[in-house]
């Protein structure tokens, strides 16, 4: 994977101050952890209150942090004054999410002017080790000078 | 859309009561609606504390309840004794996720023995009608005789 | 669906000839059928020399003209002097893609200035009627102002 | 990456045989390169009548052995007498398809009893080295007892 350059060296502050506003984050307890260009990961303990029937971390709050983690990898390579869209992306659910902690790991695959290609994948971690529950592959945009949109 | 023939007679209760015990369902809010052969939809009245950075819901939560929307529609059409399982899914956010109140429509595209073709559209509601926010595509699978797992 | 208006009188015309500098449609044995404001259709009669192991038709056989009739559709309402670019699809492969003739039916969902999002879908003709084999969701992108790529 | 196991210890001259069967395969002029455990690469050499309008490889050329690549991974590690169909998958077209050679790679990222899931990635090879130009997330289904289908 080649390095990335930041075009913004305030990338680091930009994402923080962007992250803190996603109150949906705030609801599903995650955290978010590194921050390097082109890579963020985001953090989740497991809560009772985010399973589906059977028990496991909802598909939707596993996707939910791998999403935020590939915008915002997007995000650190962007110009002073963008703003971060997604356009989509593809889940593909690998095991049952149980563990105690989950991370969600964004990485930029290739970074365009205006579409930027990431990988997305969450991995539950507890005593054993880490196991690969999620993997994503998103389209995230960079959105400039659209008026009253930015981050 | 073929009409479509459901395995079990009890599929409306027995979606009813899988979906109760989907606790994310209650964080987000998120109540079912419609249950037929094929077809679920799901109702989540807007939240700020479910928003991403620029007010909008988060891709998280109207993924939340596509997904759910999805795979109960595919449950609707399975045998006694199945469980379900979301295998994947692509999203495509259509437009920004913002007004009063959100359905999720998801209806079956082909059942099959082991697996489920969906779509899932989420429409936001407010007082000048419907818009399009989100399109899903989806793969569901009928579980059978997997101990400890059934809905 | 809303009715779409064009931006260029001219796109039938646009659509036929670059159509017809798709050299792979031509091995193929595709060709253009209905091409309206965001919808293009495209025909394929079936060959033993596009299959897969088991005889049916390889899938990328019934991508490739379910990606060009997205493509397309797309392309009918896009301003002089465009060019189109696929950015992403996702496929379900619903039935194997058995038949005499198929044909790839290509609908925008949404236009955007930049981005459009469509559905493809691939059905099986023989005397029995029609069978639905192949399912797209896509996205598209306007290219404008790129020296040296047109349509 | 874990280490696979196949099942079959005669997994290499199935994929041959099965492969050779594929005439889509010849029609493209492409050919097996590696096949290895979870592990399959398709070489293509640039031919103009496999391109779209622009003069680059047409995408459903390089999704066409990015499928194949995908599949016949999985098909390796799949028991004696199953067959293999391919169920999903969602490409990225990460830059324009133009060089003398081009090489799929899939991967098998995990494989379970009925579905396995690998990634594919095609790169574009001249005299500079070698381009990403497209990456798949494909789910593949592992058939077994189903009358008339093998590999």
């Amino acid at each position: 994977m080649a390095p990335f350059q930041p075009a913004d060296p305030a990338y680091d502050s930009r994402v923080r101050a962007s992250f803190a506003r996603q109150s949906m984050m705030k609801l599903l307890g995650a955290s978010l952890e590194q921050v390097a260009p082109g890579a963020v990961d985001i953090r989740l303990p497991f809560r009772a209150d985010l399973t589906q029937q059977h028990g496991f971390l909802h598909a939707g709050v596993t996707t939910s942090i791998a999403d935020s983690a590939c915008g915002y990898a997007a995000f650190t390579l962007m110009p002073p004054g963008a703003a971060v869209l997604t356009v989509e992306f593809k889940v593909n659910l690998i095991a049952p999410a149980a563990g105690e902690t989950f991370v969600a790991r964004g990485r930029v695959l290739k970074a365009g002017r205006t579409l930027t290609i990431c990988s997305g994948d969450v991995f539950a971690l507890d005593g054993d080790g880490e196991k690969h529950v999620l993997t994503m592959l998103a389209t995230v945009m960079t959105v400039q000078n659209r008026s009253g949109l930015s981050d």
